[in-house]
């Protein structure tokens, strides 16, 4: 149990990070407006968030241009015709793949790009290309972040070998990721453990992102706040692939530094969120996305399900019984 | 931190109320069909749940009979109308709310009802008339249980004083209710440490029914189920006044015992909560809730929002600010 004085007070350390586009950019193409960006990135500022994920560096090989909105490769001038010079105090971060990013040459040097922070995503089986890319982004000037996604099914084991061969790296933050929106709070706490003490080891940070397949988003991260982790992730309005993330309006409120402010959140949802729903994105907490959250299973038969459209829970219920 | 073994195996000593009728009745008036009532019935049996929730013992010199469905009211023989002699593993419970339960009169022997469990509904300013009542059910032969709502801005010294007064009455069962769903799971378990205290001293059980304001009515429940609160309230699909309850669904999917089964829940979800949502009863998680959950009032002013099809939430919480 956290004491009392941790819930009143405050530490100076916790970084907010908004992953609205990034995240919410996996349920609309990244089909945002620059109007939807630039009011999103004046919102982030005024309600103190820390950093703002733009999007993803998409290989432009692999990936088709006209298929998708420009955060999906997060060109430094697209950036910059957001955001100038950004002389503010919110960081810029963007999103490299493992195996989806042409890194050396599309991350240029951080002297040159309005980005502050390159957030290295990988699974357990990539960690190799992952030190690979966190070195070139530190050698690039970057700070560095590192998401392991998927560890829910992960043996802790092979978590554990991960982290030494991260803690090795020069990455700057280690993520917790529930990527199938399964973790209870206690499992929570337990990852925190032991991603711990790799981070005490290597001097490291920690950072989490949450899903919402249990409406545990938010709690999660509230607990992982009070277990000594830093770098919280958050969504307006939870908008996120599947049943999306942790409400920033929710955490907002939660958290009790005075440089965070959730009224500006508050005004941007209400200005600016229905449009986004009403263009067709379609996410958050739903039954079937309950379902995958609880047989810890990747929620892409419940995105399926949900774009088709069915409503059928309890023939899906039994379609992805059959799939363990 | 709760033990993995404790996530793992389960805790015979659980109940799981279904509050659905009750709690979602004040969003609908209690018009539920009886073809609704009767598959929530069968659906509660096969689900494994312990005890289901009909309504409310409204004193019908207080309330208009033909403003509210039967289950305003729960007379004895309309809930035999849909479980005949209940001769199902299934109890049947029924909420007298202090000053709105002719309960002298309206509660007849439990030797004559299919009612198994009142449970007294009370604010901390009205105790003794909760302890009357609840000698006046249990000399009638139910099990009783006491709901202590708003408690979450109560002084602990007043809840102390209750638990005090309680703890000597013949209740079986201590209830925390989060009315206004701002409790935090670190707030929860330090509430749960007060009544636990008194629960130890009378030989009392513990129960919690929480709400979904901040998203938290399940990881509260979980989270007061690792600190040994046995008796928990959920309903399905969230169903309940304002943001909502602890989901039936998730509560199901996350109790180990075997005799919990999620599956017909989710087949009575699919099949019967679409009518109830577009005969115009609406609840759930929505910011105007979270707002009110944030600033610890009650959610009547975020009723009112909802009622009214206002989407200015910003405006809205500039109001509820002001009532502070």
């Amino acid at each position: 149990m956290k004491e009392v004085s941790k819930l009143m007070d405050y530490r100076a350390d916790i970084k907010v990070l908004d992953a609205t586009l990034r995240d919410g950019g996996l349920v609309n193409e990244f089909r945002f407006t620059d109007d939807f960006v630039k009011a999103l990135y004046l919102a982030n500022i005024r309600a103190g968030v820390d950093y703002m994920e733009f999007g993803y560096k998409g290989d432009k090989s692999m990936f088709d241009v006209d298929k998708f909105g420009p955060l999906k490769f997060c060109d430094d001038d697209y950036i910059r015709s957001i955001v100038g010079e950004n002389n503010t105090d919110l960081k810029i971060g963007i999103m490299a793949d493992v195996g989806r990013c042409n890194y050396k040459e599309d991350i240029h040097d951080a002297s040159e790009s309005p980005v502050d922070l390159i957030r290295v995503a990988t699974y357990l089986h990539q960690i190799p290309t992952a030190v690979s890319m966190i070195e070139d982004a530190k050698n690039k000037g970057y700070e560095v972040s590192c998401n392991i996604m998927a560890i829910s099914n992960a043996r802790e084991s092979d978590i554990e070998a991960a982290l030494d061969i991260l803690g090795k790296s020069p990455v700057d933050v280690l993520y917790i990721v529930d990527s199938f929106g399964s973790l209870y709070p206690e499992q929570v706490v337990r990852t925190i453990n032991i991603y711990k003490e790799f981070a005490d080891k290597y001097n490291k940070k920690l950072g989490i992102h949450a899903h919402n397949n249990q409406q545990l988003a938010f709690a999660n991260t509230i607990e992982a706040v009070g277990d000594g982790v830093d770098w919280l992730d958050a969504t307006y309005a939870s908008m996120g692939r599947g049943a999306g993330n942790c409400a920033m309006e929710l955490l907002l409120g939660f958290l009790k530094n005075p440089k965070y402010n959730v009224y500006p959140a508050i005004q941007f949802i209400e200005k600016y969120m229905p449009a986004i729903r009403a263009s067709g994105a379609v996410w958050g907490y739903d039954f079937q996305y309950m379902m995958t959250g609880l047989l810890n299973q990747h929620p892409r038969t419940a995105i399926e399900f949900t774009k088709e459209g069915r409503e059928d829970y309890s023939e899906f219920y039994k379609e992805i019984l059959a799939q363990e």
